[in-house]
């Protein structure tokens, strides 16, 4: 089945201590969308501007990724630089342009509004809403979100949350969410405030999930080198639904082996600038690096 | 087998937001002592003052706890105490008073030199050492130590890492010692300083081992309240090495369930202050977290 990937679609100028590169592609619904194309079709809601590069369009479409849902706007294109410190874990933001991003509402074209799997990677909670007021009955609902929303949001965040099946974030936004330090003490929280599946990122440690059938820790595949972190939790939960799409059965009977898909998806992310890495996987190389860590989490 | 554990044997003066809790038994040595006990019989070698409580000698051999190697000197024994901050990562030493531990030469009985296991956890690497001076061919030897001996000792601990089967540290020790950011890099980098598997703790996020058989990650318990984290990491070795010395056959073949093993000693730990919670668990209560952290990372 396919996977409906609504979030922002950007030009990302990145900085690390090694190296930077300009005007990437990136967002949180390009990185989701690639990750979710090894597994199943994909179609992807977002906007950008007149300057988008046609490569990046190409990239998509090799992707097999549908554009039906693509905004093309007068104006420029949401562009986002940041650098990153040594320990590649703090970053900050020097520049945000939002350019036609500031004013986007998403706008389902009539077929997209059956998708059975639905990801609302990471924009402003109210844009996730609306997106979920113009479906028809999803099967499955997971959004990801960022500590700004929680920050300036936060009534439209928790009127998202009951309407989740799913709900990814990561470790300090859940301590920002729930104000317990305590990850497992947290997920509890969170799931009072509606999604049956919660599941908390902490980076290079791998993710926690707490479900219907109790806790799962999802281990991080190990990488001697992070060449550049950005979009690594959208191509985690990119890849986790759209292996999930791709599974028949209960989500409930997918749903770890779908966060390891992610997790794996995320790392091969790290290991280049921007989607440069990732798009240059192949499914092949996925499966290999699952079955890797299906060795180093055996006891 | 037996194991041979040398290290601290203290009193420990401990202070959480919640609560504090004087002159609890404590130092390195006993709390892998307690751990290593669940698994095998125990000899421990360590240093106590006139006026340890005899309480505390109970307490030892009511885990079967050979104290041949036990000295009991005139003076005062090793007291510390120490102040957790709300988040129970960071603590704080409010005092340390070395007492007969200052002039500690530990001597093995003659018993004792024959042990196939060998533990040295946390105490100068000079101490381990001459520990290690006195062992006949013993079968596995592993050692544990702190940022302090990183900091005032390195030759020594240099020279100890060359006569080691296995090295257990922390992510912060590891990073401090070989100036990575990244933990498998930095594994790498202590196999090159002599031991053949190394263990690199994580706290909550579990440890990872690299040895022959390449990495293992080894998860944490989930634990919904930390009461008191001191003598986790000790509790974690003493368990993994109570269990390989239990376990017939090479120690490739058990160190990653050894690992598991430790680190449910470790969660049982952190539910009390100091040994409190250590002692009153039984190894049906261990073998159940073992199963339970099977489910829990199992895809």
């Amino acid at each position: 089945m396919s996977v409906l990937i609504v979030g922002s679609t950007a030009l990302d100028s990145i900085k690390t201590p090694q190296a930077e590169s300009p005007r990437l592609l990136g967002g949180s619904a390009s990185h989701a969308a690639v990750a979710a194309s090894f597994f199943s079709p994909v179609n992807l809601v977002g906007v950008v501007g007149e300057d988008f590069p046609k490569r990046y369009i190409r990239l998509y479409k090799s992707h097999r990724i549908n554009l039906d849902g693509l905004q093309i706007q007068p104006g420029k294109t949401f562009h986002w630089s940041g650098e990153y410190e040594a320990n590649m874990n703090n970053r900050r933001t020097l520049l945000t342009e939002l350019g036609v991003f500031e004013t986007f509402t998403p706008t389902l074209p009539a077929a997209h509004q059956k998708a059975p799997y639905v990801l609302l990677a990471n924009i402003a909670p109210s844009l996730q809403s609306h997106v979920l007021d113009q479906m028809r009955r999803p099967k499955f609902v997971a959004a990801d979100t960022m500590d700004l929303w929680l920050n300036i949001a936060m009534p439209d965040l928790l009127a998202l949350l009951r309407r989740l099946d799913a709900f990814v974030l990561n470790d300090s936004e859940a301590q920002q969410l729930t104000k317990e330090d305590n990850v497992f003490n947290a997920l509890k929280k969170i799931h009072k405030l509606g999604p049956k599946y919660v599941i908390i990122k902490e980076g290079s440690h791998g993710s926690i999930l707490s479900g219907p059938q109790g806790f799962f820790i999802c281990p991080a595949y190990p990488l001697h080198k992070v060449v550049d972190p950005t979009g690594a939790g959208d191509s985690f939960v990119g890849g986790m639904m759209g292996y999930l799409a791709a599974s028949k059965g209960p989500v409930e009977h997918h749903i770890r082996r779908a966060m390891v898909y992610g997790s794996v998806v995320a790392s091969f992310c790290c290991e280049g600038f921007g989607l440069l890495r990732t798009t240059r996987t192949t499914r092949q190389q996925i499966d290999h690096r699952v079955r890797e860590l299906e060795r180093l989490t055996k006891f």
